[in-house]
C-alpha cells in the first residue's frame, strides 16, 4: 500500500521520512471540462476555450500603441452603451493634471452621499486608456449606488513606471481635499488591484491618511513569474493562459528596467501591516490565485482585517466577460458593496 | 491580434460574441515546480512529488480493513509521541455509547475555561480510527489552550452511512448537556470538515441549538466528482492526486448505495443559511479547493458570516504532513484560534 505510506499515512510521519528532493514534477496532459457548478453565462464564457494566440506579443512600442488604440476604440463604444444601459452618467475632467471620469448613478444611495469610491482600471499597465477603462467603475456605480471617480492614469510604453502611480497618487491627494479618508474606498482589478495596494503603501510613506477600505480584485501583486498558481493554473486560465508571453511583455515595458520586486511594482513584497480593511477576490482557475492569496496570507499574519473570496470556475477577472446580470458578476459586486458599506464611514 | 479580441478586448464584448461551445479543453502536460513562496518545510514536503500508487484501492471490505488497521497501528504510535511532545493528556471515555478522546493541554487558557471544541477527524470515512485520528485535535488543544473532545465515530466498511453522523450527533447532544451551544466550537478537516457541516444541518433539522462557531477545513462537501478543482488540480495535488481511485472507492463504500448528493453526505447541497460564523480553509493546489469555495460562496450569498483562507502552495490538508512548528501549520492554527476566540462566548 505505498499510497497510504506516502499520503494518508504520511500525514503523521511525513516530516520524519525525508526522501530525495525534486525541484518540479510533471503534470500529465488532461482535459478540463466546463464546470457544471457555475452559471450558464460563465459556462458559455469558459466553453470558448483558450485564446489561440495569447503569446503573440507586440514586438516594439509602435506595435503596442497600435494594439492598444484599436482595442480602446472598440471597447469605448461598448462602454458608452453600458453607461446608457445602467443609467450612469460619465463626466470627464482634470484633477491637478490627471484625467479622471466621474461616474454618477441615477440615484446615489443615501448612505453613500458623503462617500467616494476611487476606481483604478486594469489592463496590464498598457491597455484600456480613456473611457475603455470604465466598465468596472460603471458597474460599481450602478450596482452600489456610489459616486465613483475612475483614474485615467498614464501608461506604458510612452509612460512607464512610475507615471501610473504618480497619477493615482495625484488623484488620491486631490480627493482627500474633498472627502475625509475614512469615507474613501479604493478598488480595481488586476493591474488596478496591484495599484490599489501600491497606493496604500505609498500613501503611508508620504504620511497621507489611508483610505477607509480597499478592494483589490485578483491583484497583479507580483510582476515576476513567482507564485504557485502561475504554474498550477497555466493553460487552465482561459483569460490569461500563461505568464510567458503577454504578461511578461507588459511587465517589462512597464518596469522599463526598474526592479520588478520593488513593492511599488510588486506590492506583495511590501510591508502590509496597518492596511485598512481589505477585500481580495480571485477564482479557482485564476492565474493570479497566488497573487491574491499571498497578499491575503501576509495581511492576516500582520493582523489586517483582510477578507477573501474565491469564485468557483472563474479565470482571471472572468466576471468582466459576463453580461451585467450574470450570477458570478452580481455576487462579486454584492460582496464589494456589502464590504464598502460595512467599512466606510457614512 | 486575435488574443485581444478573445481576452482583454472580450472583457467588454464577450457576452455578445457567441462562439461554438466546447464541453472541455485540453491542458497540455507541464511542469509544476516546487514553489519558492512557501516555507522550506512545505517545499520539502512538495518535493516528494506525487505518490505513485494513489489509485491502488482495496478491492473488498477485507482489503480496506487490513489497510486501515496497518496504517492505524503506525499512526497511533506517532500520536502518542506528539501528545507527549505537546504536553497534552489523552483521556478515553464513552459518551452515550460513542468512544471519545478528551484532550487537555497543560494549561487551558483562562478565556477558554467555559468553552469546548469538538473535533471530527478526517480519513475519508474509513481511515484513522481510535487514537490515529487525534493529530489535529492535539495540535489545537496545545496551540489554542483549549479542551478538545475528539469523536471516534464508526466508519466504513463495517459501519457505512449514517453511522458516522449518528455518532457525531450523539456526542454533540451529550456535550450540549454540559456546555451552552454558544461556547461550543466544532472543527475538522476533509471528511471531518464535511461532517462538521452535516452536523450543523442535522442539528437544525433536529431542533438543537447550533454551535457558536464552526471551522470546516477543506471539507469533503461533495462526495461526487463535481466541482472545478477536482479537474483543474488533478495531478497537481500531491496529497490526493485525483478523485478517480481512492476517493471514489471510499465514497462508494461509505455511501453504500445511499444518494451521494444527499446533504448529509454532500453538505454543499444543503441549505446553508443560518449557519453560525464559519471559517473555511483550503490551498492553491488543493483538489478540494472547489469543495471549499462552493460552500463559502453559498454561505456568503445566504448572508452567513463565512471567512475563507487559501494557503499558498498547499495541497489537500497539506499542513498535516508538516512538523508542528512549520509556518503554514502555525498560520492555520493561529487563524483557527483567533476565529474561535472571536466568536465563542466566554
Amino acid at each position: 500500500m505505498p499510497f497510504f505510506r506516502k499520503t494518508l499515512f504520511s500525514m503523521f510521519v511525513g516530516a520524519a521520512m525525508v526522501l530525495p528532493v525534486a525541484q518540479a514534477y510533471e503534470v500529465a496532459a488532461h482535459e478540463v471540462p466546463v464546470p457544471d457548478t457555475v452559471s450558464p453565462a460563465l459556462q458559455q464564457s469558459i466553453a470558448k476555450g483558450l485564446p489561440l494566440n495569447w503569446n503573440q506579443v507586440p514586438k516594439d512600442a509602435e506595435g503596442w500603441r497600435k494594439a492598444v488604440s484599436r482595442s480602446a476604440r472598440q471597447v469605448s463604444a461598448k462602454v458608452d452603451a453600458l453607461a446608457g444601459q445602467l443609467n450612469v452618467s460619465i463626466e470627464e475632467s482634470d484633477l491637478a493634471g490627471v484625467r479622471v471620469f466621474t461616474l454618477t448613478p441615477s440615484t446615489v444611495r443615501p448612505e453613500n452621499r458623503n462617500r467616494l469610491l476611487l476606481h483604478i482600471h486594469g489592463g496590464c499597465y498598457v491597455f484600456l486608456p480613456g473611457k475603455a477603462g470604465l466598465q468596472e467603475g460603471l458597474l460599481m456605480a450602478a450596482k452600489g449606488g456610489y459616486k465613483v471617480v475612475s483614474i485615467d492614469y498614464r501608461m506604458a510604453p510612452d509612460h512607464p513606471y512610475p507615471a501610473a502611480m504618480d497619477d493615482a497618487m495625484t488623484v488620491y491627494r486631490e480627493v482627500l481635499k474633498q472627502y475625509p479618508a475614512d469615507r474613501i474606498g479604493v478598488f480595481g482589478t488586476s493591474t488596478g488591484g496591484g495599484m490599489t495596494l501600491a497606493l496604500v503603501l505609498r500613501a503611508r510613506t508620504e504620511g497621507l491618511p489611508l483610505p477607509g477600505a480597499v478592494a483589490p480584485g485578483t491583484p497583479w501583486s507580483d510582476l515576476t513569474k513567482t507564485g504557485d498558481s502561475y504554474f498550477t493554473n497555466e493553460g487552465v486560465d482561459t483569460m490569461l493562459v500563461s505568464y510567458n508571453g503577454f504578461l511578461k511583455g507588459a511587465a517589462e515595458i512597464y518596469a522599463n528596467g526598474h526592479d520588478m520586486k520593488d513593492p511599488q511594482l510588486s506590492p506583495v513584497y511590501g510591508d502590509l501591516s496597518g492596511f485598512p480593511p481589505t477585500l481580495l477576490t480571485s477564482g479557482t482557475r485564476d492565474l493570479f490565485l497566488s497573487n491574491t492569496v499571498r497578499v491575503h496570507q501576509k495581511m492576516r499574519e500582520a493582523g489586517v482585517n483582510a477578507d477573501l473570496i474565491v469564485i468557483e470556475g472563474l479565470s482571471h477577472a472572468g466576471y468582466y466577460l459576463l453580461p451585467s446580470d450574470a450570477p458570478e458578476l452580481c455576487y462579486y459586486f454584492n460582496q464589494l458593496n456589502q464590504f464598502f458599506n460595512k467599512h466606510l464611514k457614512q
